[in-house]
């Protein structure tokens, strides 16, 4: 199954909705097959020229166990399930281009979800003025220190400085990688990112040797604001990607903020952009910051009901009482026998799994026994 | 009649709702008979230790004309009924601190219903920087270019850099003063002030030779609020009056914006406050303050229907329905014979007077007649 995944990065640009659909309503495995096969959809099957051979999914885990890294599957139980909700379910509600990763290549010690449970993303502009580096270190370092996963892309200027200050701080910072986790980039950041690894995570949705490319850079962002309680625009100009990540962050509901500037510094045109027009709260200090998160409510199972199933909605509910008390069920099987739409059953189904109440087999989903009866 | 004005300007402070009212309802001859009889309210008696005698308010008439200065009244045909309706309307509805001024004392040659047609108020920090004193200037060059008046109070830092900006593009400034005409304060500026008295106008509530208080400082910012489409907060400290003449602006329903600063500044601290609750909406340039700006629609009559009554309220119609053909009418006989509380008939009047409906005489309010018929 891992290696399915391994593949299935390799195979893919992140991001995409209906790769994602095809790999969860069938499995990895199953998924992998039928791509080989020639039987996937054409909407998936045209987005990628050539297949991978399986032999280069063994090399790119072999190079990244080489390189210290691993790769977390959706599967694993570290997998970041809650902090990657909102995109599970922007997917599902429609947007084809905020898919969650179909896997994550990370260097770092941290488990997951604990390194990922309360993270908020600072971005801004390369060429980053002295005092939207000042800021963003600041910012960093107090965030940082408050217990947040500082989330940046590594870059020069704002993510660098973002970064610094989180390590200064002792705290953790997340670097959210456009390229493989072995290849360092921009290479001028080598060491920075070397203790990235070292003291934090490097994440990344492309195998090991993968460039970096604008696309990768885009879907970056994504995944920066996907992971993040907020995102915190530091410095960006009119143009910046800075402002397509922060678009995401408000695309997923997600915290939107700002930092204003000179109104004469053409890196504080994006920010007074968004705050001009309402896409993104004017933050000054670390105060601000922490006032406007609203942070991940818990990292671990949600607290339940007795039965556990107290905070789920209705759609979870009848899901939930499809599945059989004995054996499995699949998907589908679990929508033709409720009438909920197969994509809403598949979106139910991680967040039942996430509040115990349900857990995948290899052929569907059966009740999770209780605790201590398993 | 004027010179009843000028004794109430040296009686009561400015701002107060219940003077105005009652100078409404009775003119100002009478109402100062009254006071001088002991016949006032006695919330408006109190207001007062000692009146003034008549010989004082003809001695501020002989002072003003010996300063070049004026008093222009309500009653007269040059009074800036467009501008100031916002004020009257927020003290018919119940603001006690937004009255109208009960009338204004002017240096300069320009025409007030001329001048003060389309003004936008620059505000901020006294201790300005120098990006802000540039940022000033350079939005009073722009819009006094662009053909607006720039109201600021005269003020060292931004009130300054302001009127400079608004007086090297050639167009017209005006100085909302908290003491009298002849007497410049801050002494440091008697020059910029002496130079917006013959380019521009200075503007006074209270009387010549009367001191700036804070309390007059406070009202002074209501005026400029009131006299404008728009204010623009440059720079301000957390405790700024700027930030209360933002509060005039916004509750008179006039756009009130904001100019962002570095974060690191102490007078951007008010600004960002601003922004950041949403009570100001961000600009940077000169092209912002022009898109926010909703310009005083007309400055002579307004544009009506054939009948001139398109564009009433239906209380005006029932204000306009219930003066008679012949002769004039009182507001408390329009009042009992219309059912209208006599606080919105003293709102109606002036606005159906300001659309050529009628017209005030000596003892009442009467139809106006048709252009070319009277």
């Amino acid at each position: 199954m891992r290696l399915a995944r391994a593949w299935l990065t390799r195979a893919f640009e992140p991001g995409s909705a209906a790769v994602h659909d095809f790999v969860a309503v069938h499995g990895p495995v199953t998924a992998v097959r039928l791509l080989l096969a020639g039987q996937a959809p054409a909407e998936i099957a045209t987005t990628s020229r050539s297949w991978p051979s399986w032999r280069q999914a063994e090399l790119d885990v072999d190079l990244a166990a080489a390189a210290g890294a691993r790769l977390v599957i959706p599967e694993d139980p570290d997998w970041p399930h809650h902090p990657l909700q909102p995109l599970a379910a922007a997917t599902a509600a429609g947007r084809p281009d905020l898919a969650p990763p179909l896997a994550l290549w990370i260097r770092g010690d941290w488990p997951l979800t604990e390194a990922l449970a309360r993270c908020v993303c600072l971005t801004g502009s390369r060429a980053a003025t002295g005092y939207g580096q000042q800021v963003a270190a600041d910012l960093g370092y107090g965030l940082a220190g408050a217990g947040w996963t500082v989330v940046a892309g590594a870059a020069y200027g704002i993510d660098g400085a973002a970064h610094r200050g989180a390590l200064a701080a002792g705290g953790v910072t997340a670097a959210v990688l456009a390229g493989g986790v072995d290849r360092p980039y921009p290479s001028g950041h080598t060491a920075l990112i070397e203790r990235i690894a070292a003291d934090g995570l490097l994440v990344s949705e492309a195998p090991p040797g993968s460039h970096p490319t604008r696309r990768r850079f885009l879907q970056r962002g994504r995944l920066c604001a996907g992971l993040s309680a907020g995102t915190v625009v530091v410095e960006a100009g009119a143009r910046s990607s800075a402002l397509a990540t922060a678009g995401h962050a408000r695309q997923l509901g997600r915290a939107c903020l700002a930092v204003p500037g000179p109104v004469t510094s053409i890196v504080a045109a994006g920010t007074h952009l968004l705050l001009r027009e309402q896409r993104a709260r004017l933050v000054t200090c670390l105060e601000h910051v922490l006032a406007d998160l609203d942070p991940t409510p818990e990292a671990g199972p949600a607290p339940a009901g007795p039965d556990g199933t107290g905070r789920l909605d209705p759609t979870g509910r009848r899901v939930l009482a499809a599945i059989p008390d004995r054996g499995a069920s699949t998907p589908d099987r679990i929508a033709a026998q409720t009438g909920v739409p197969v994509l809403d059953v598949l979106r139910s189904l991680p967040a039942l799994e996430h509040a115990g109440l349900v857990e995948p087999t290899g052929h569907g989903w059966r009740l999770r026994p209780p605790a201590g009866g398993g």
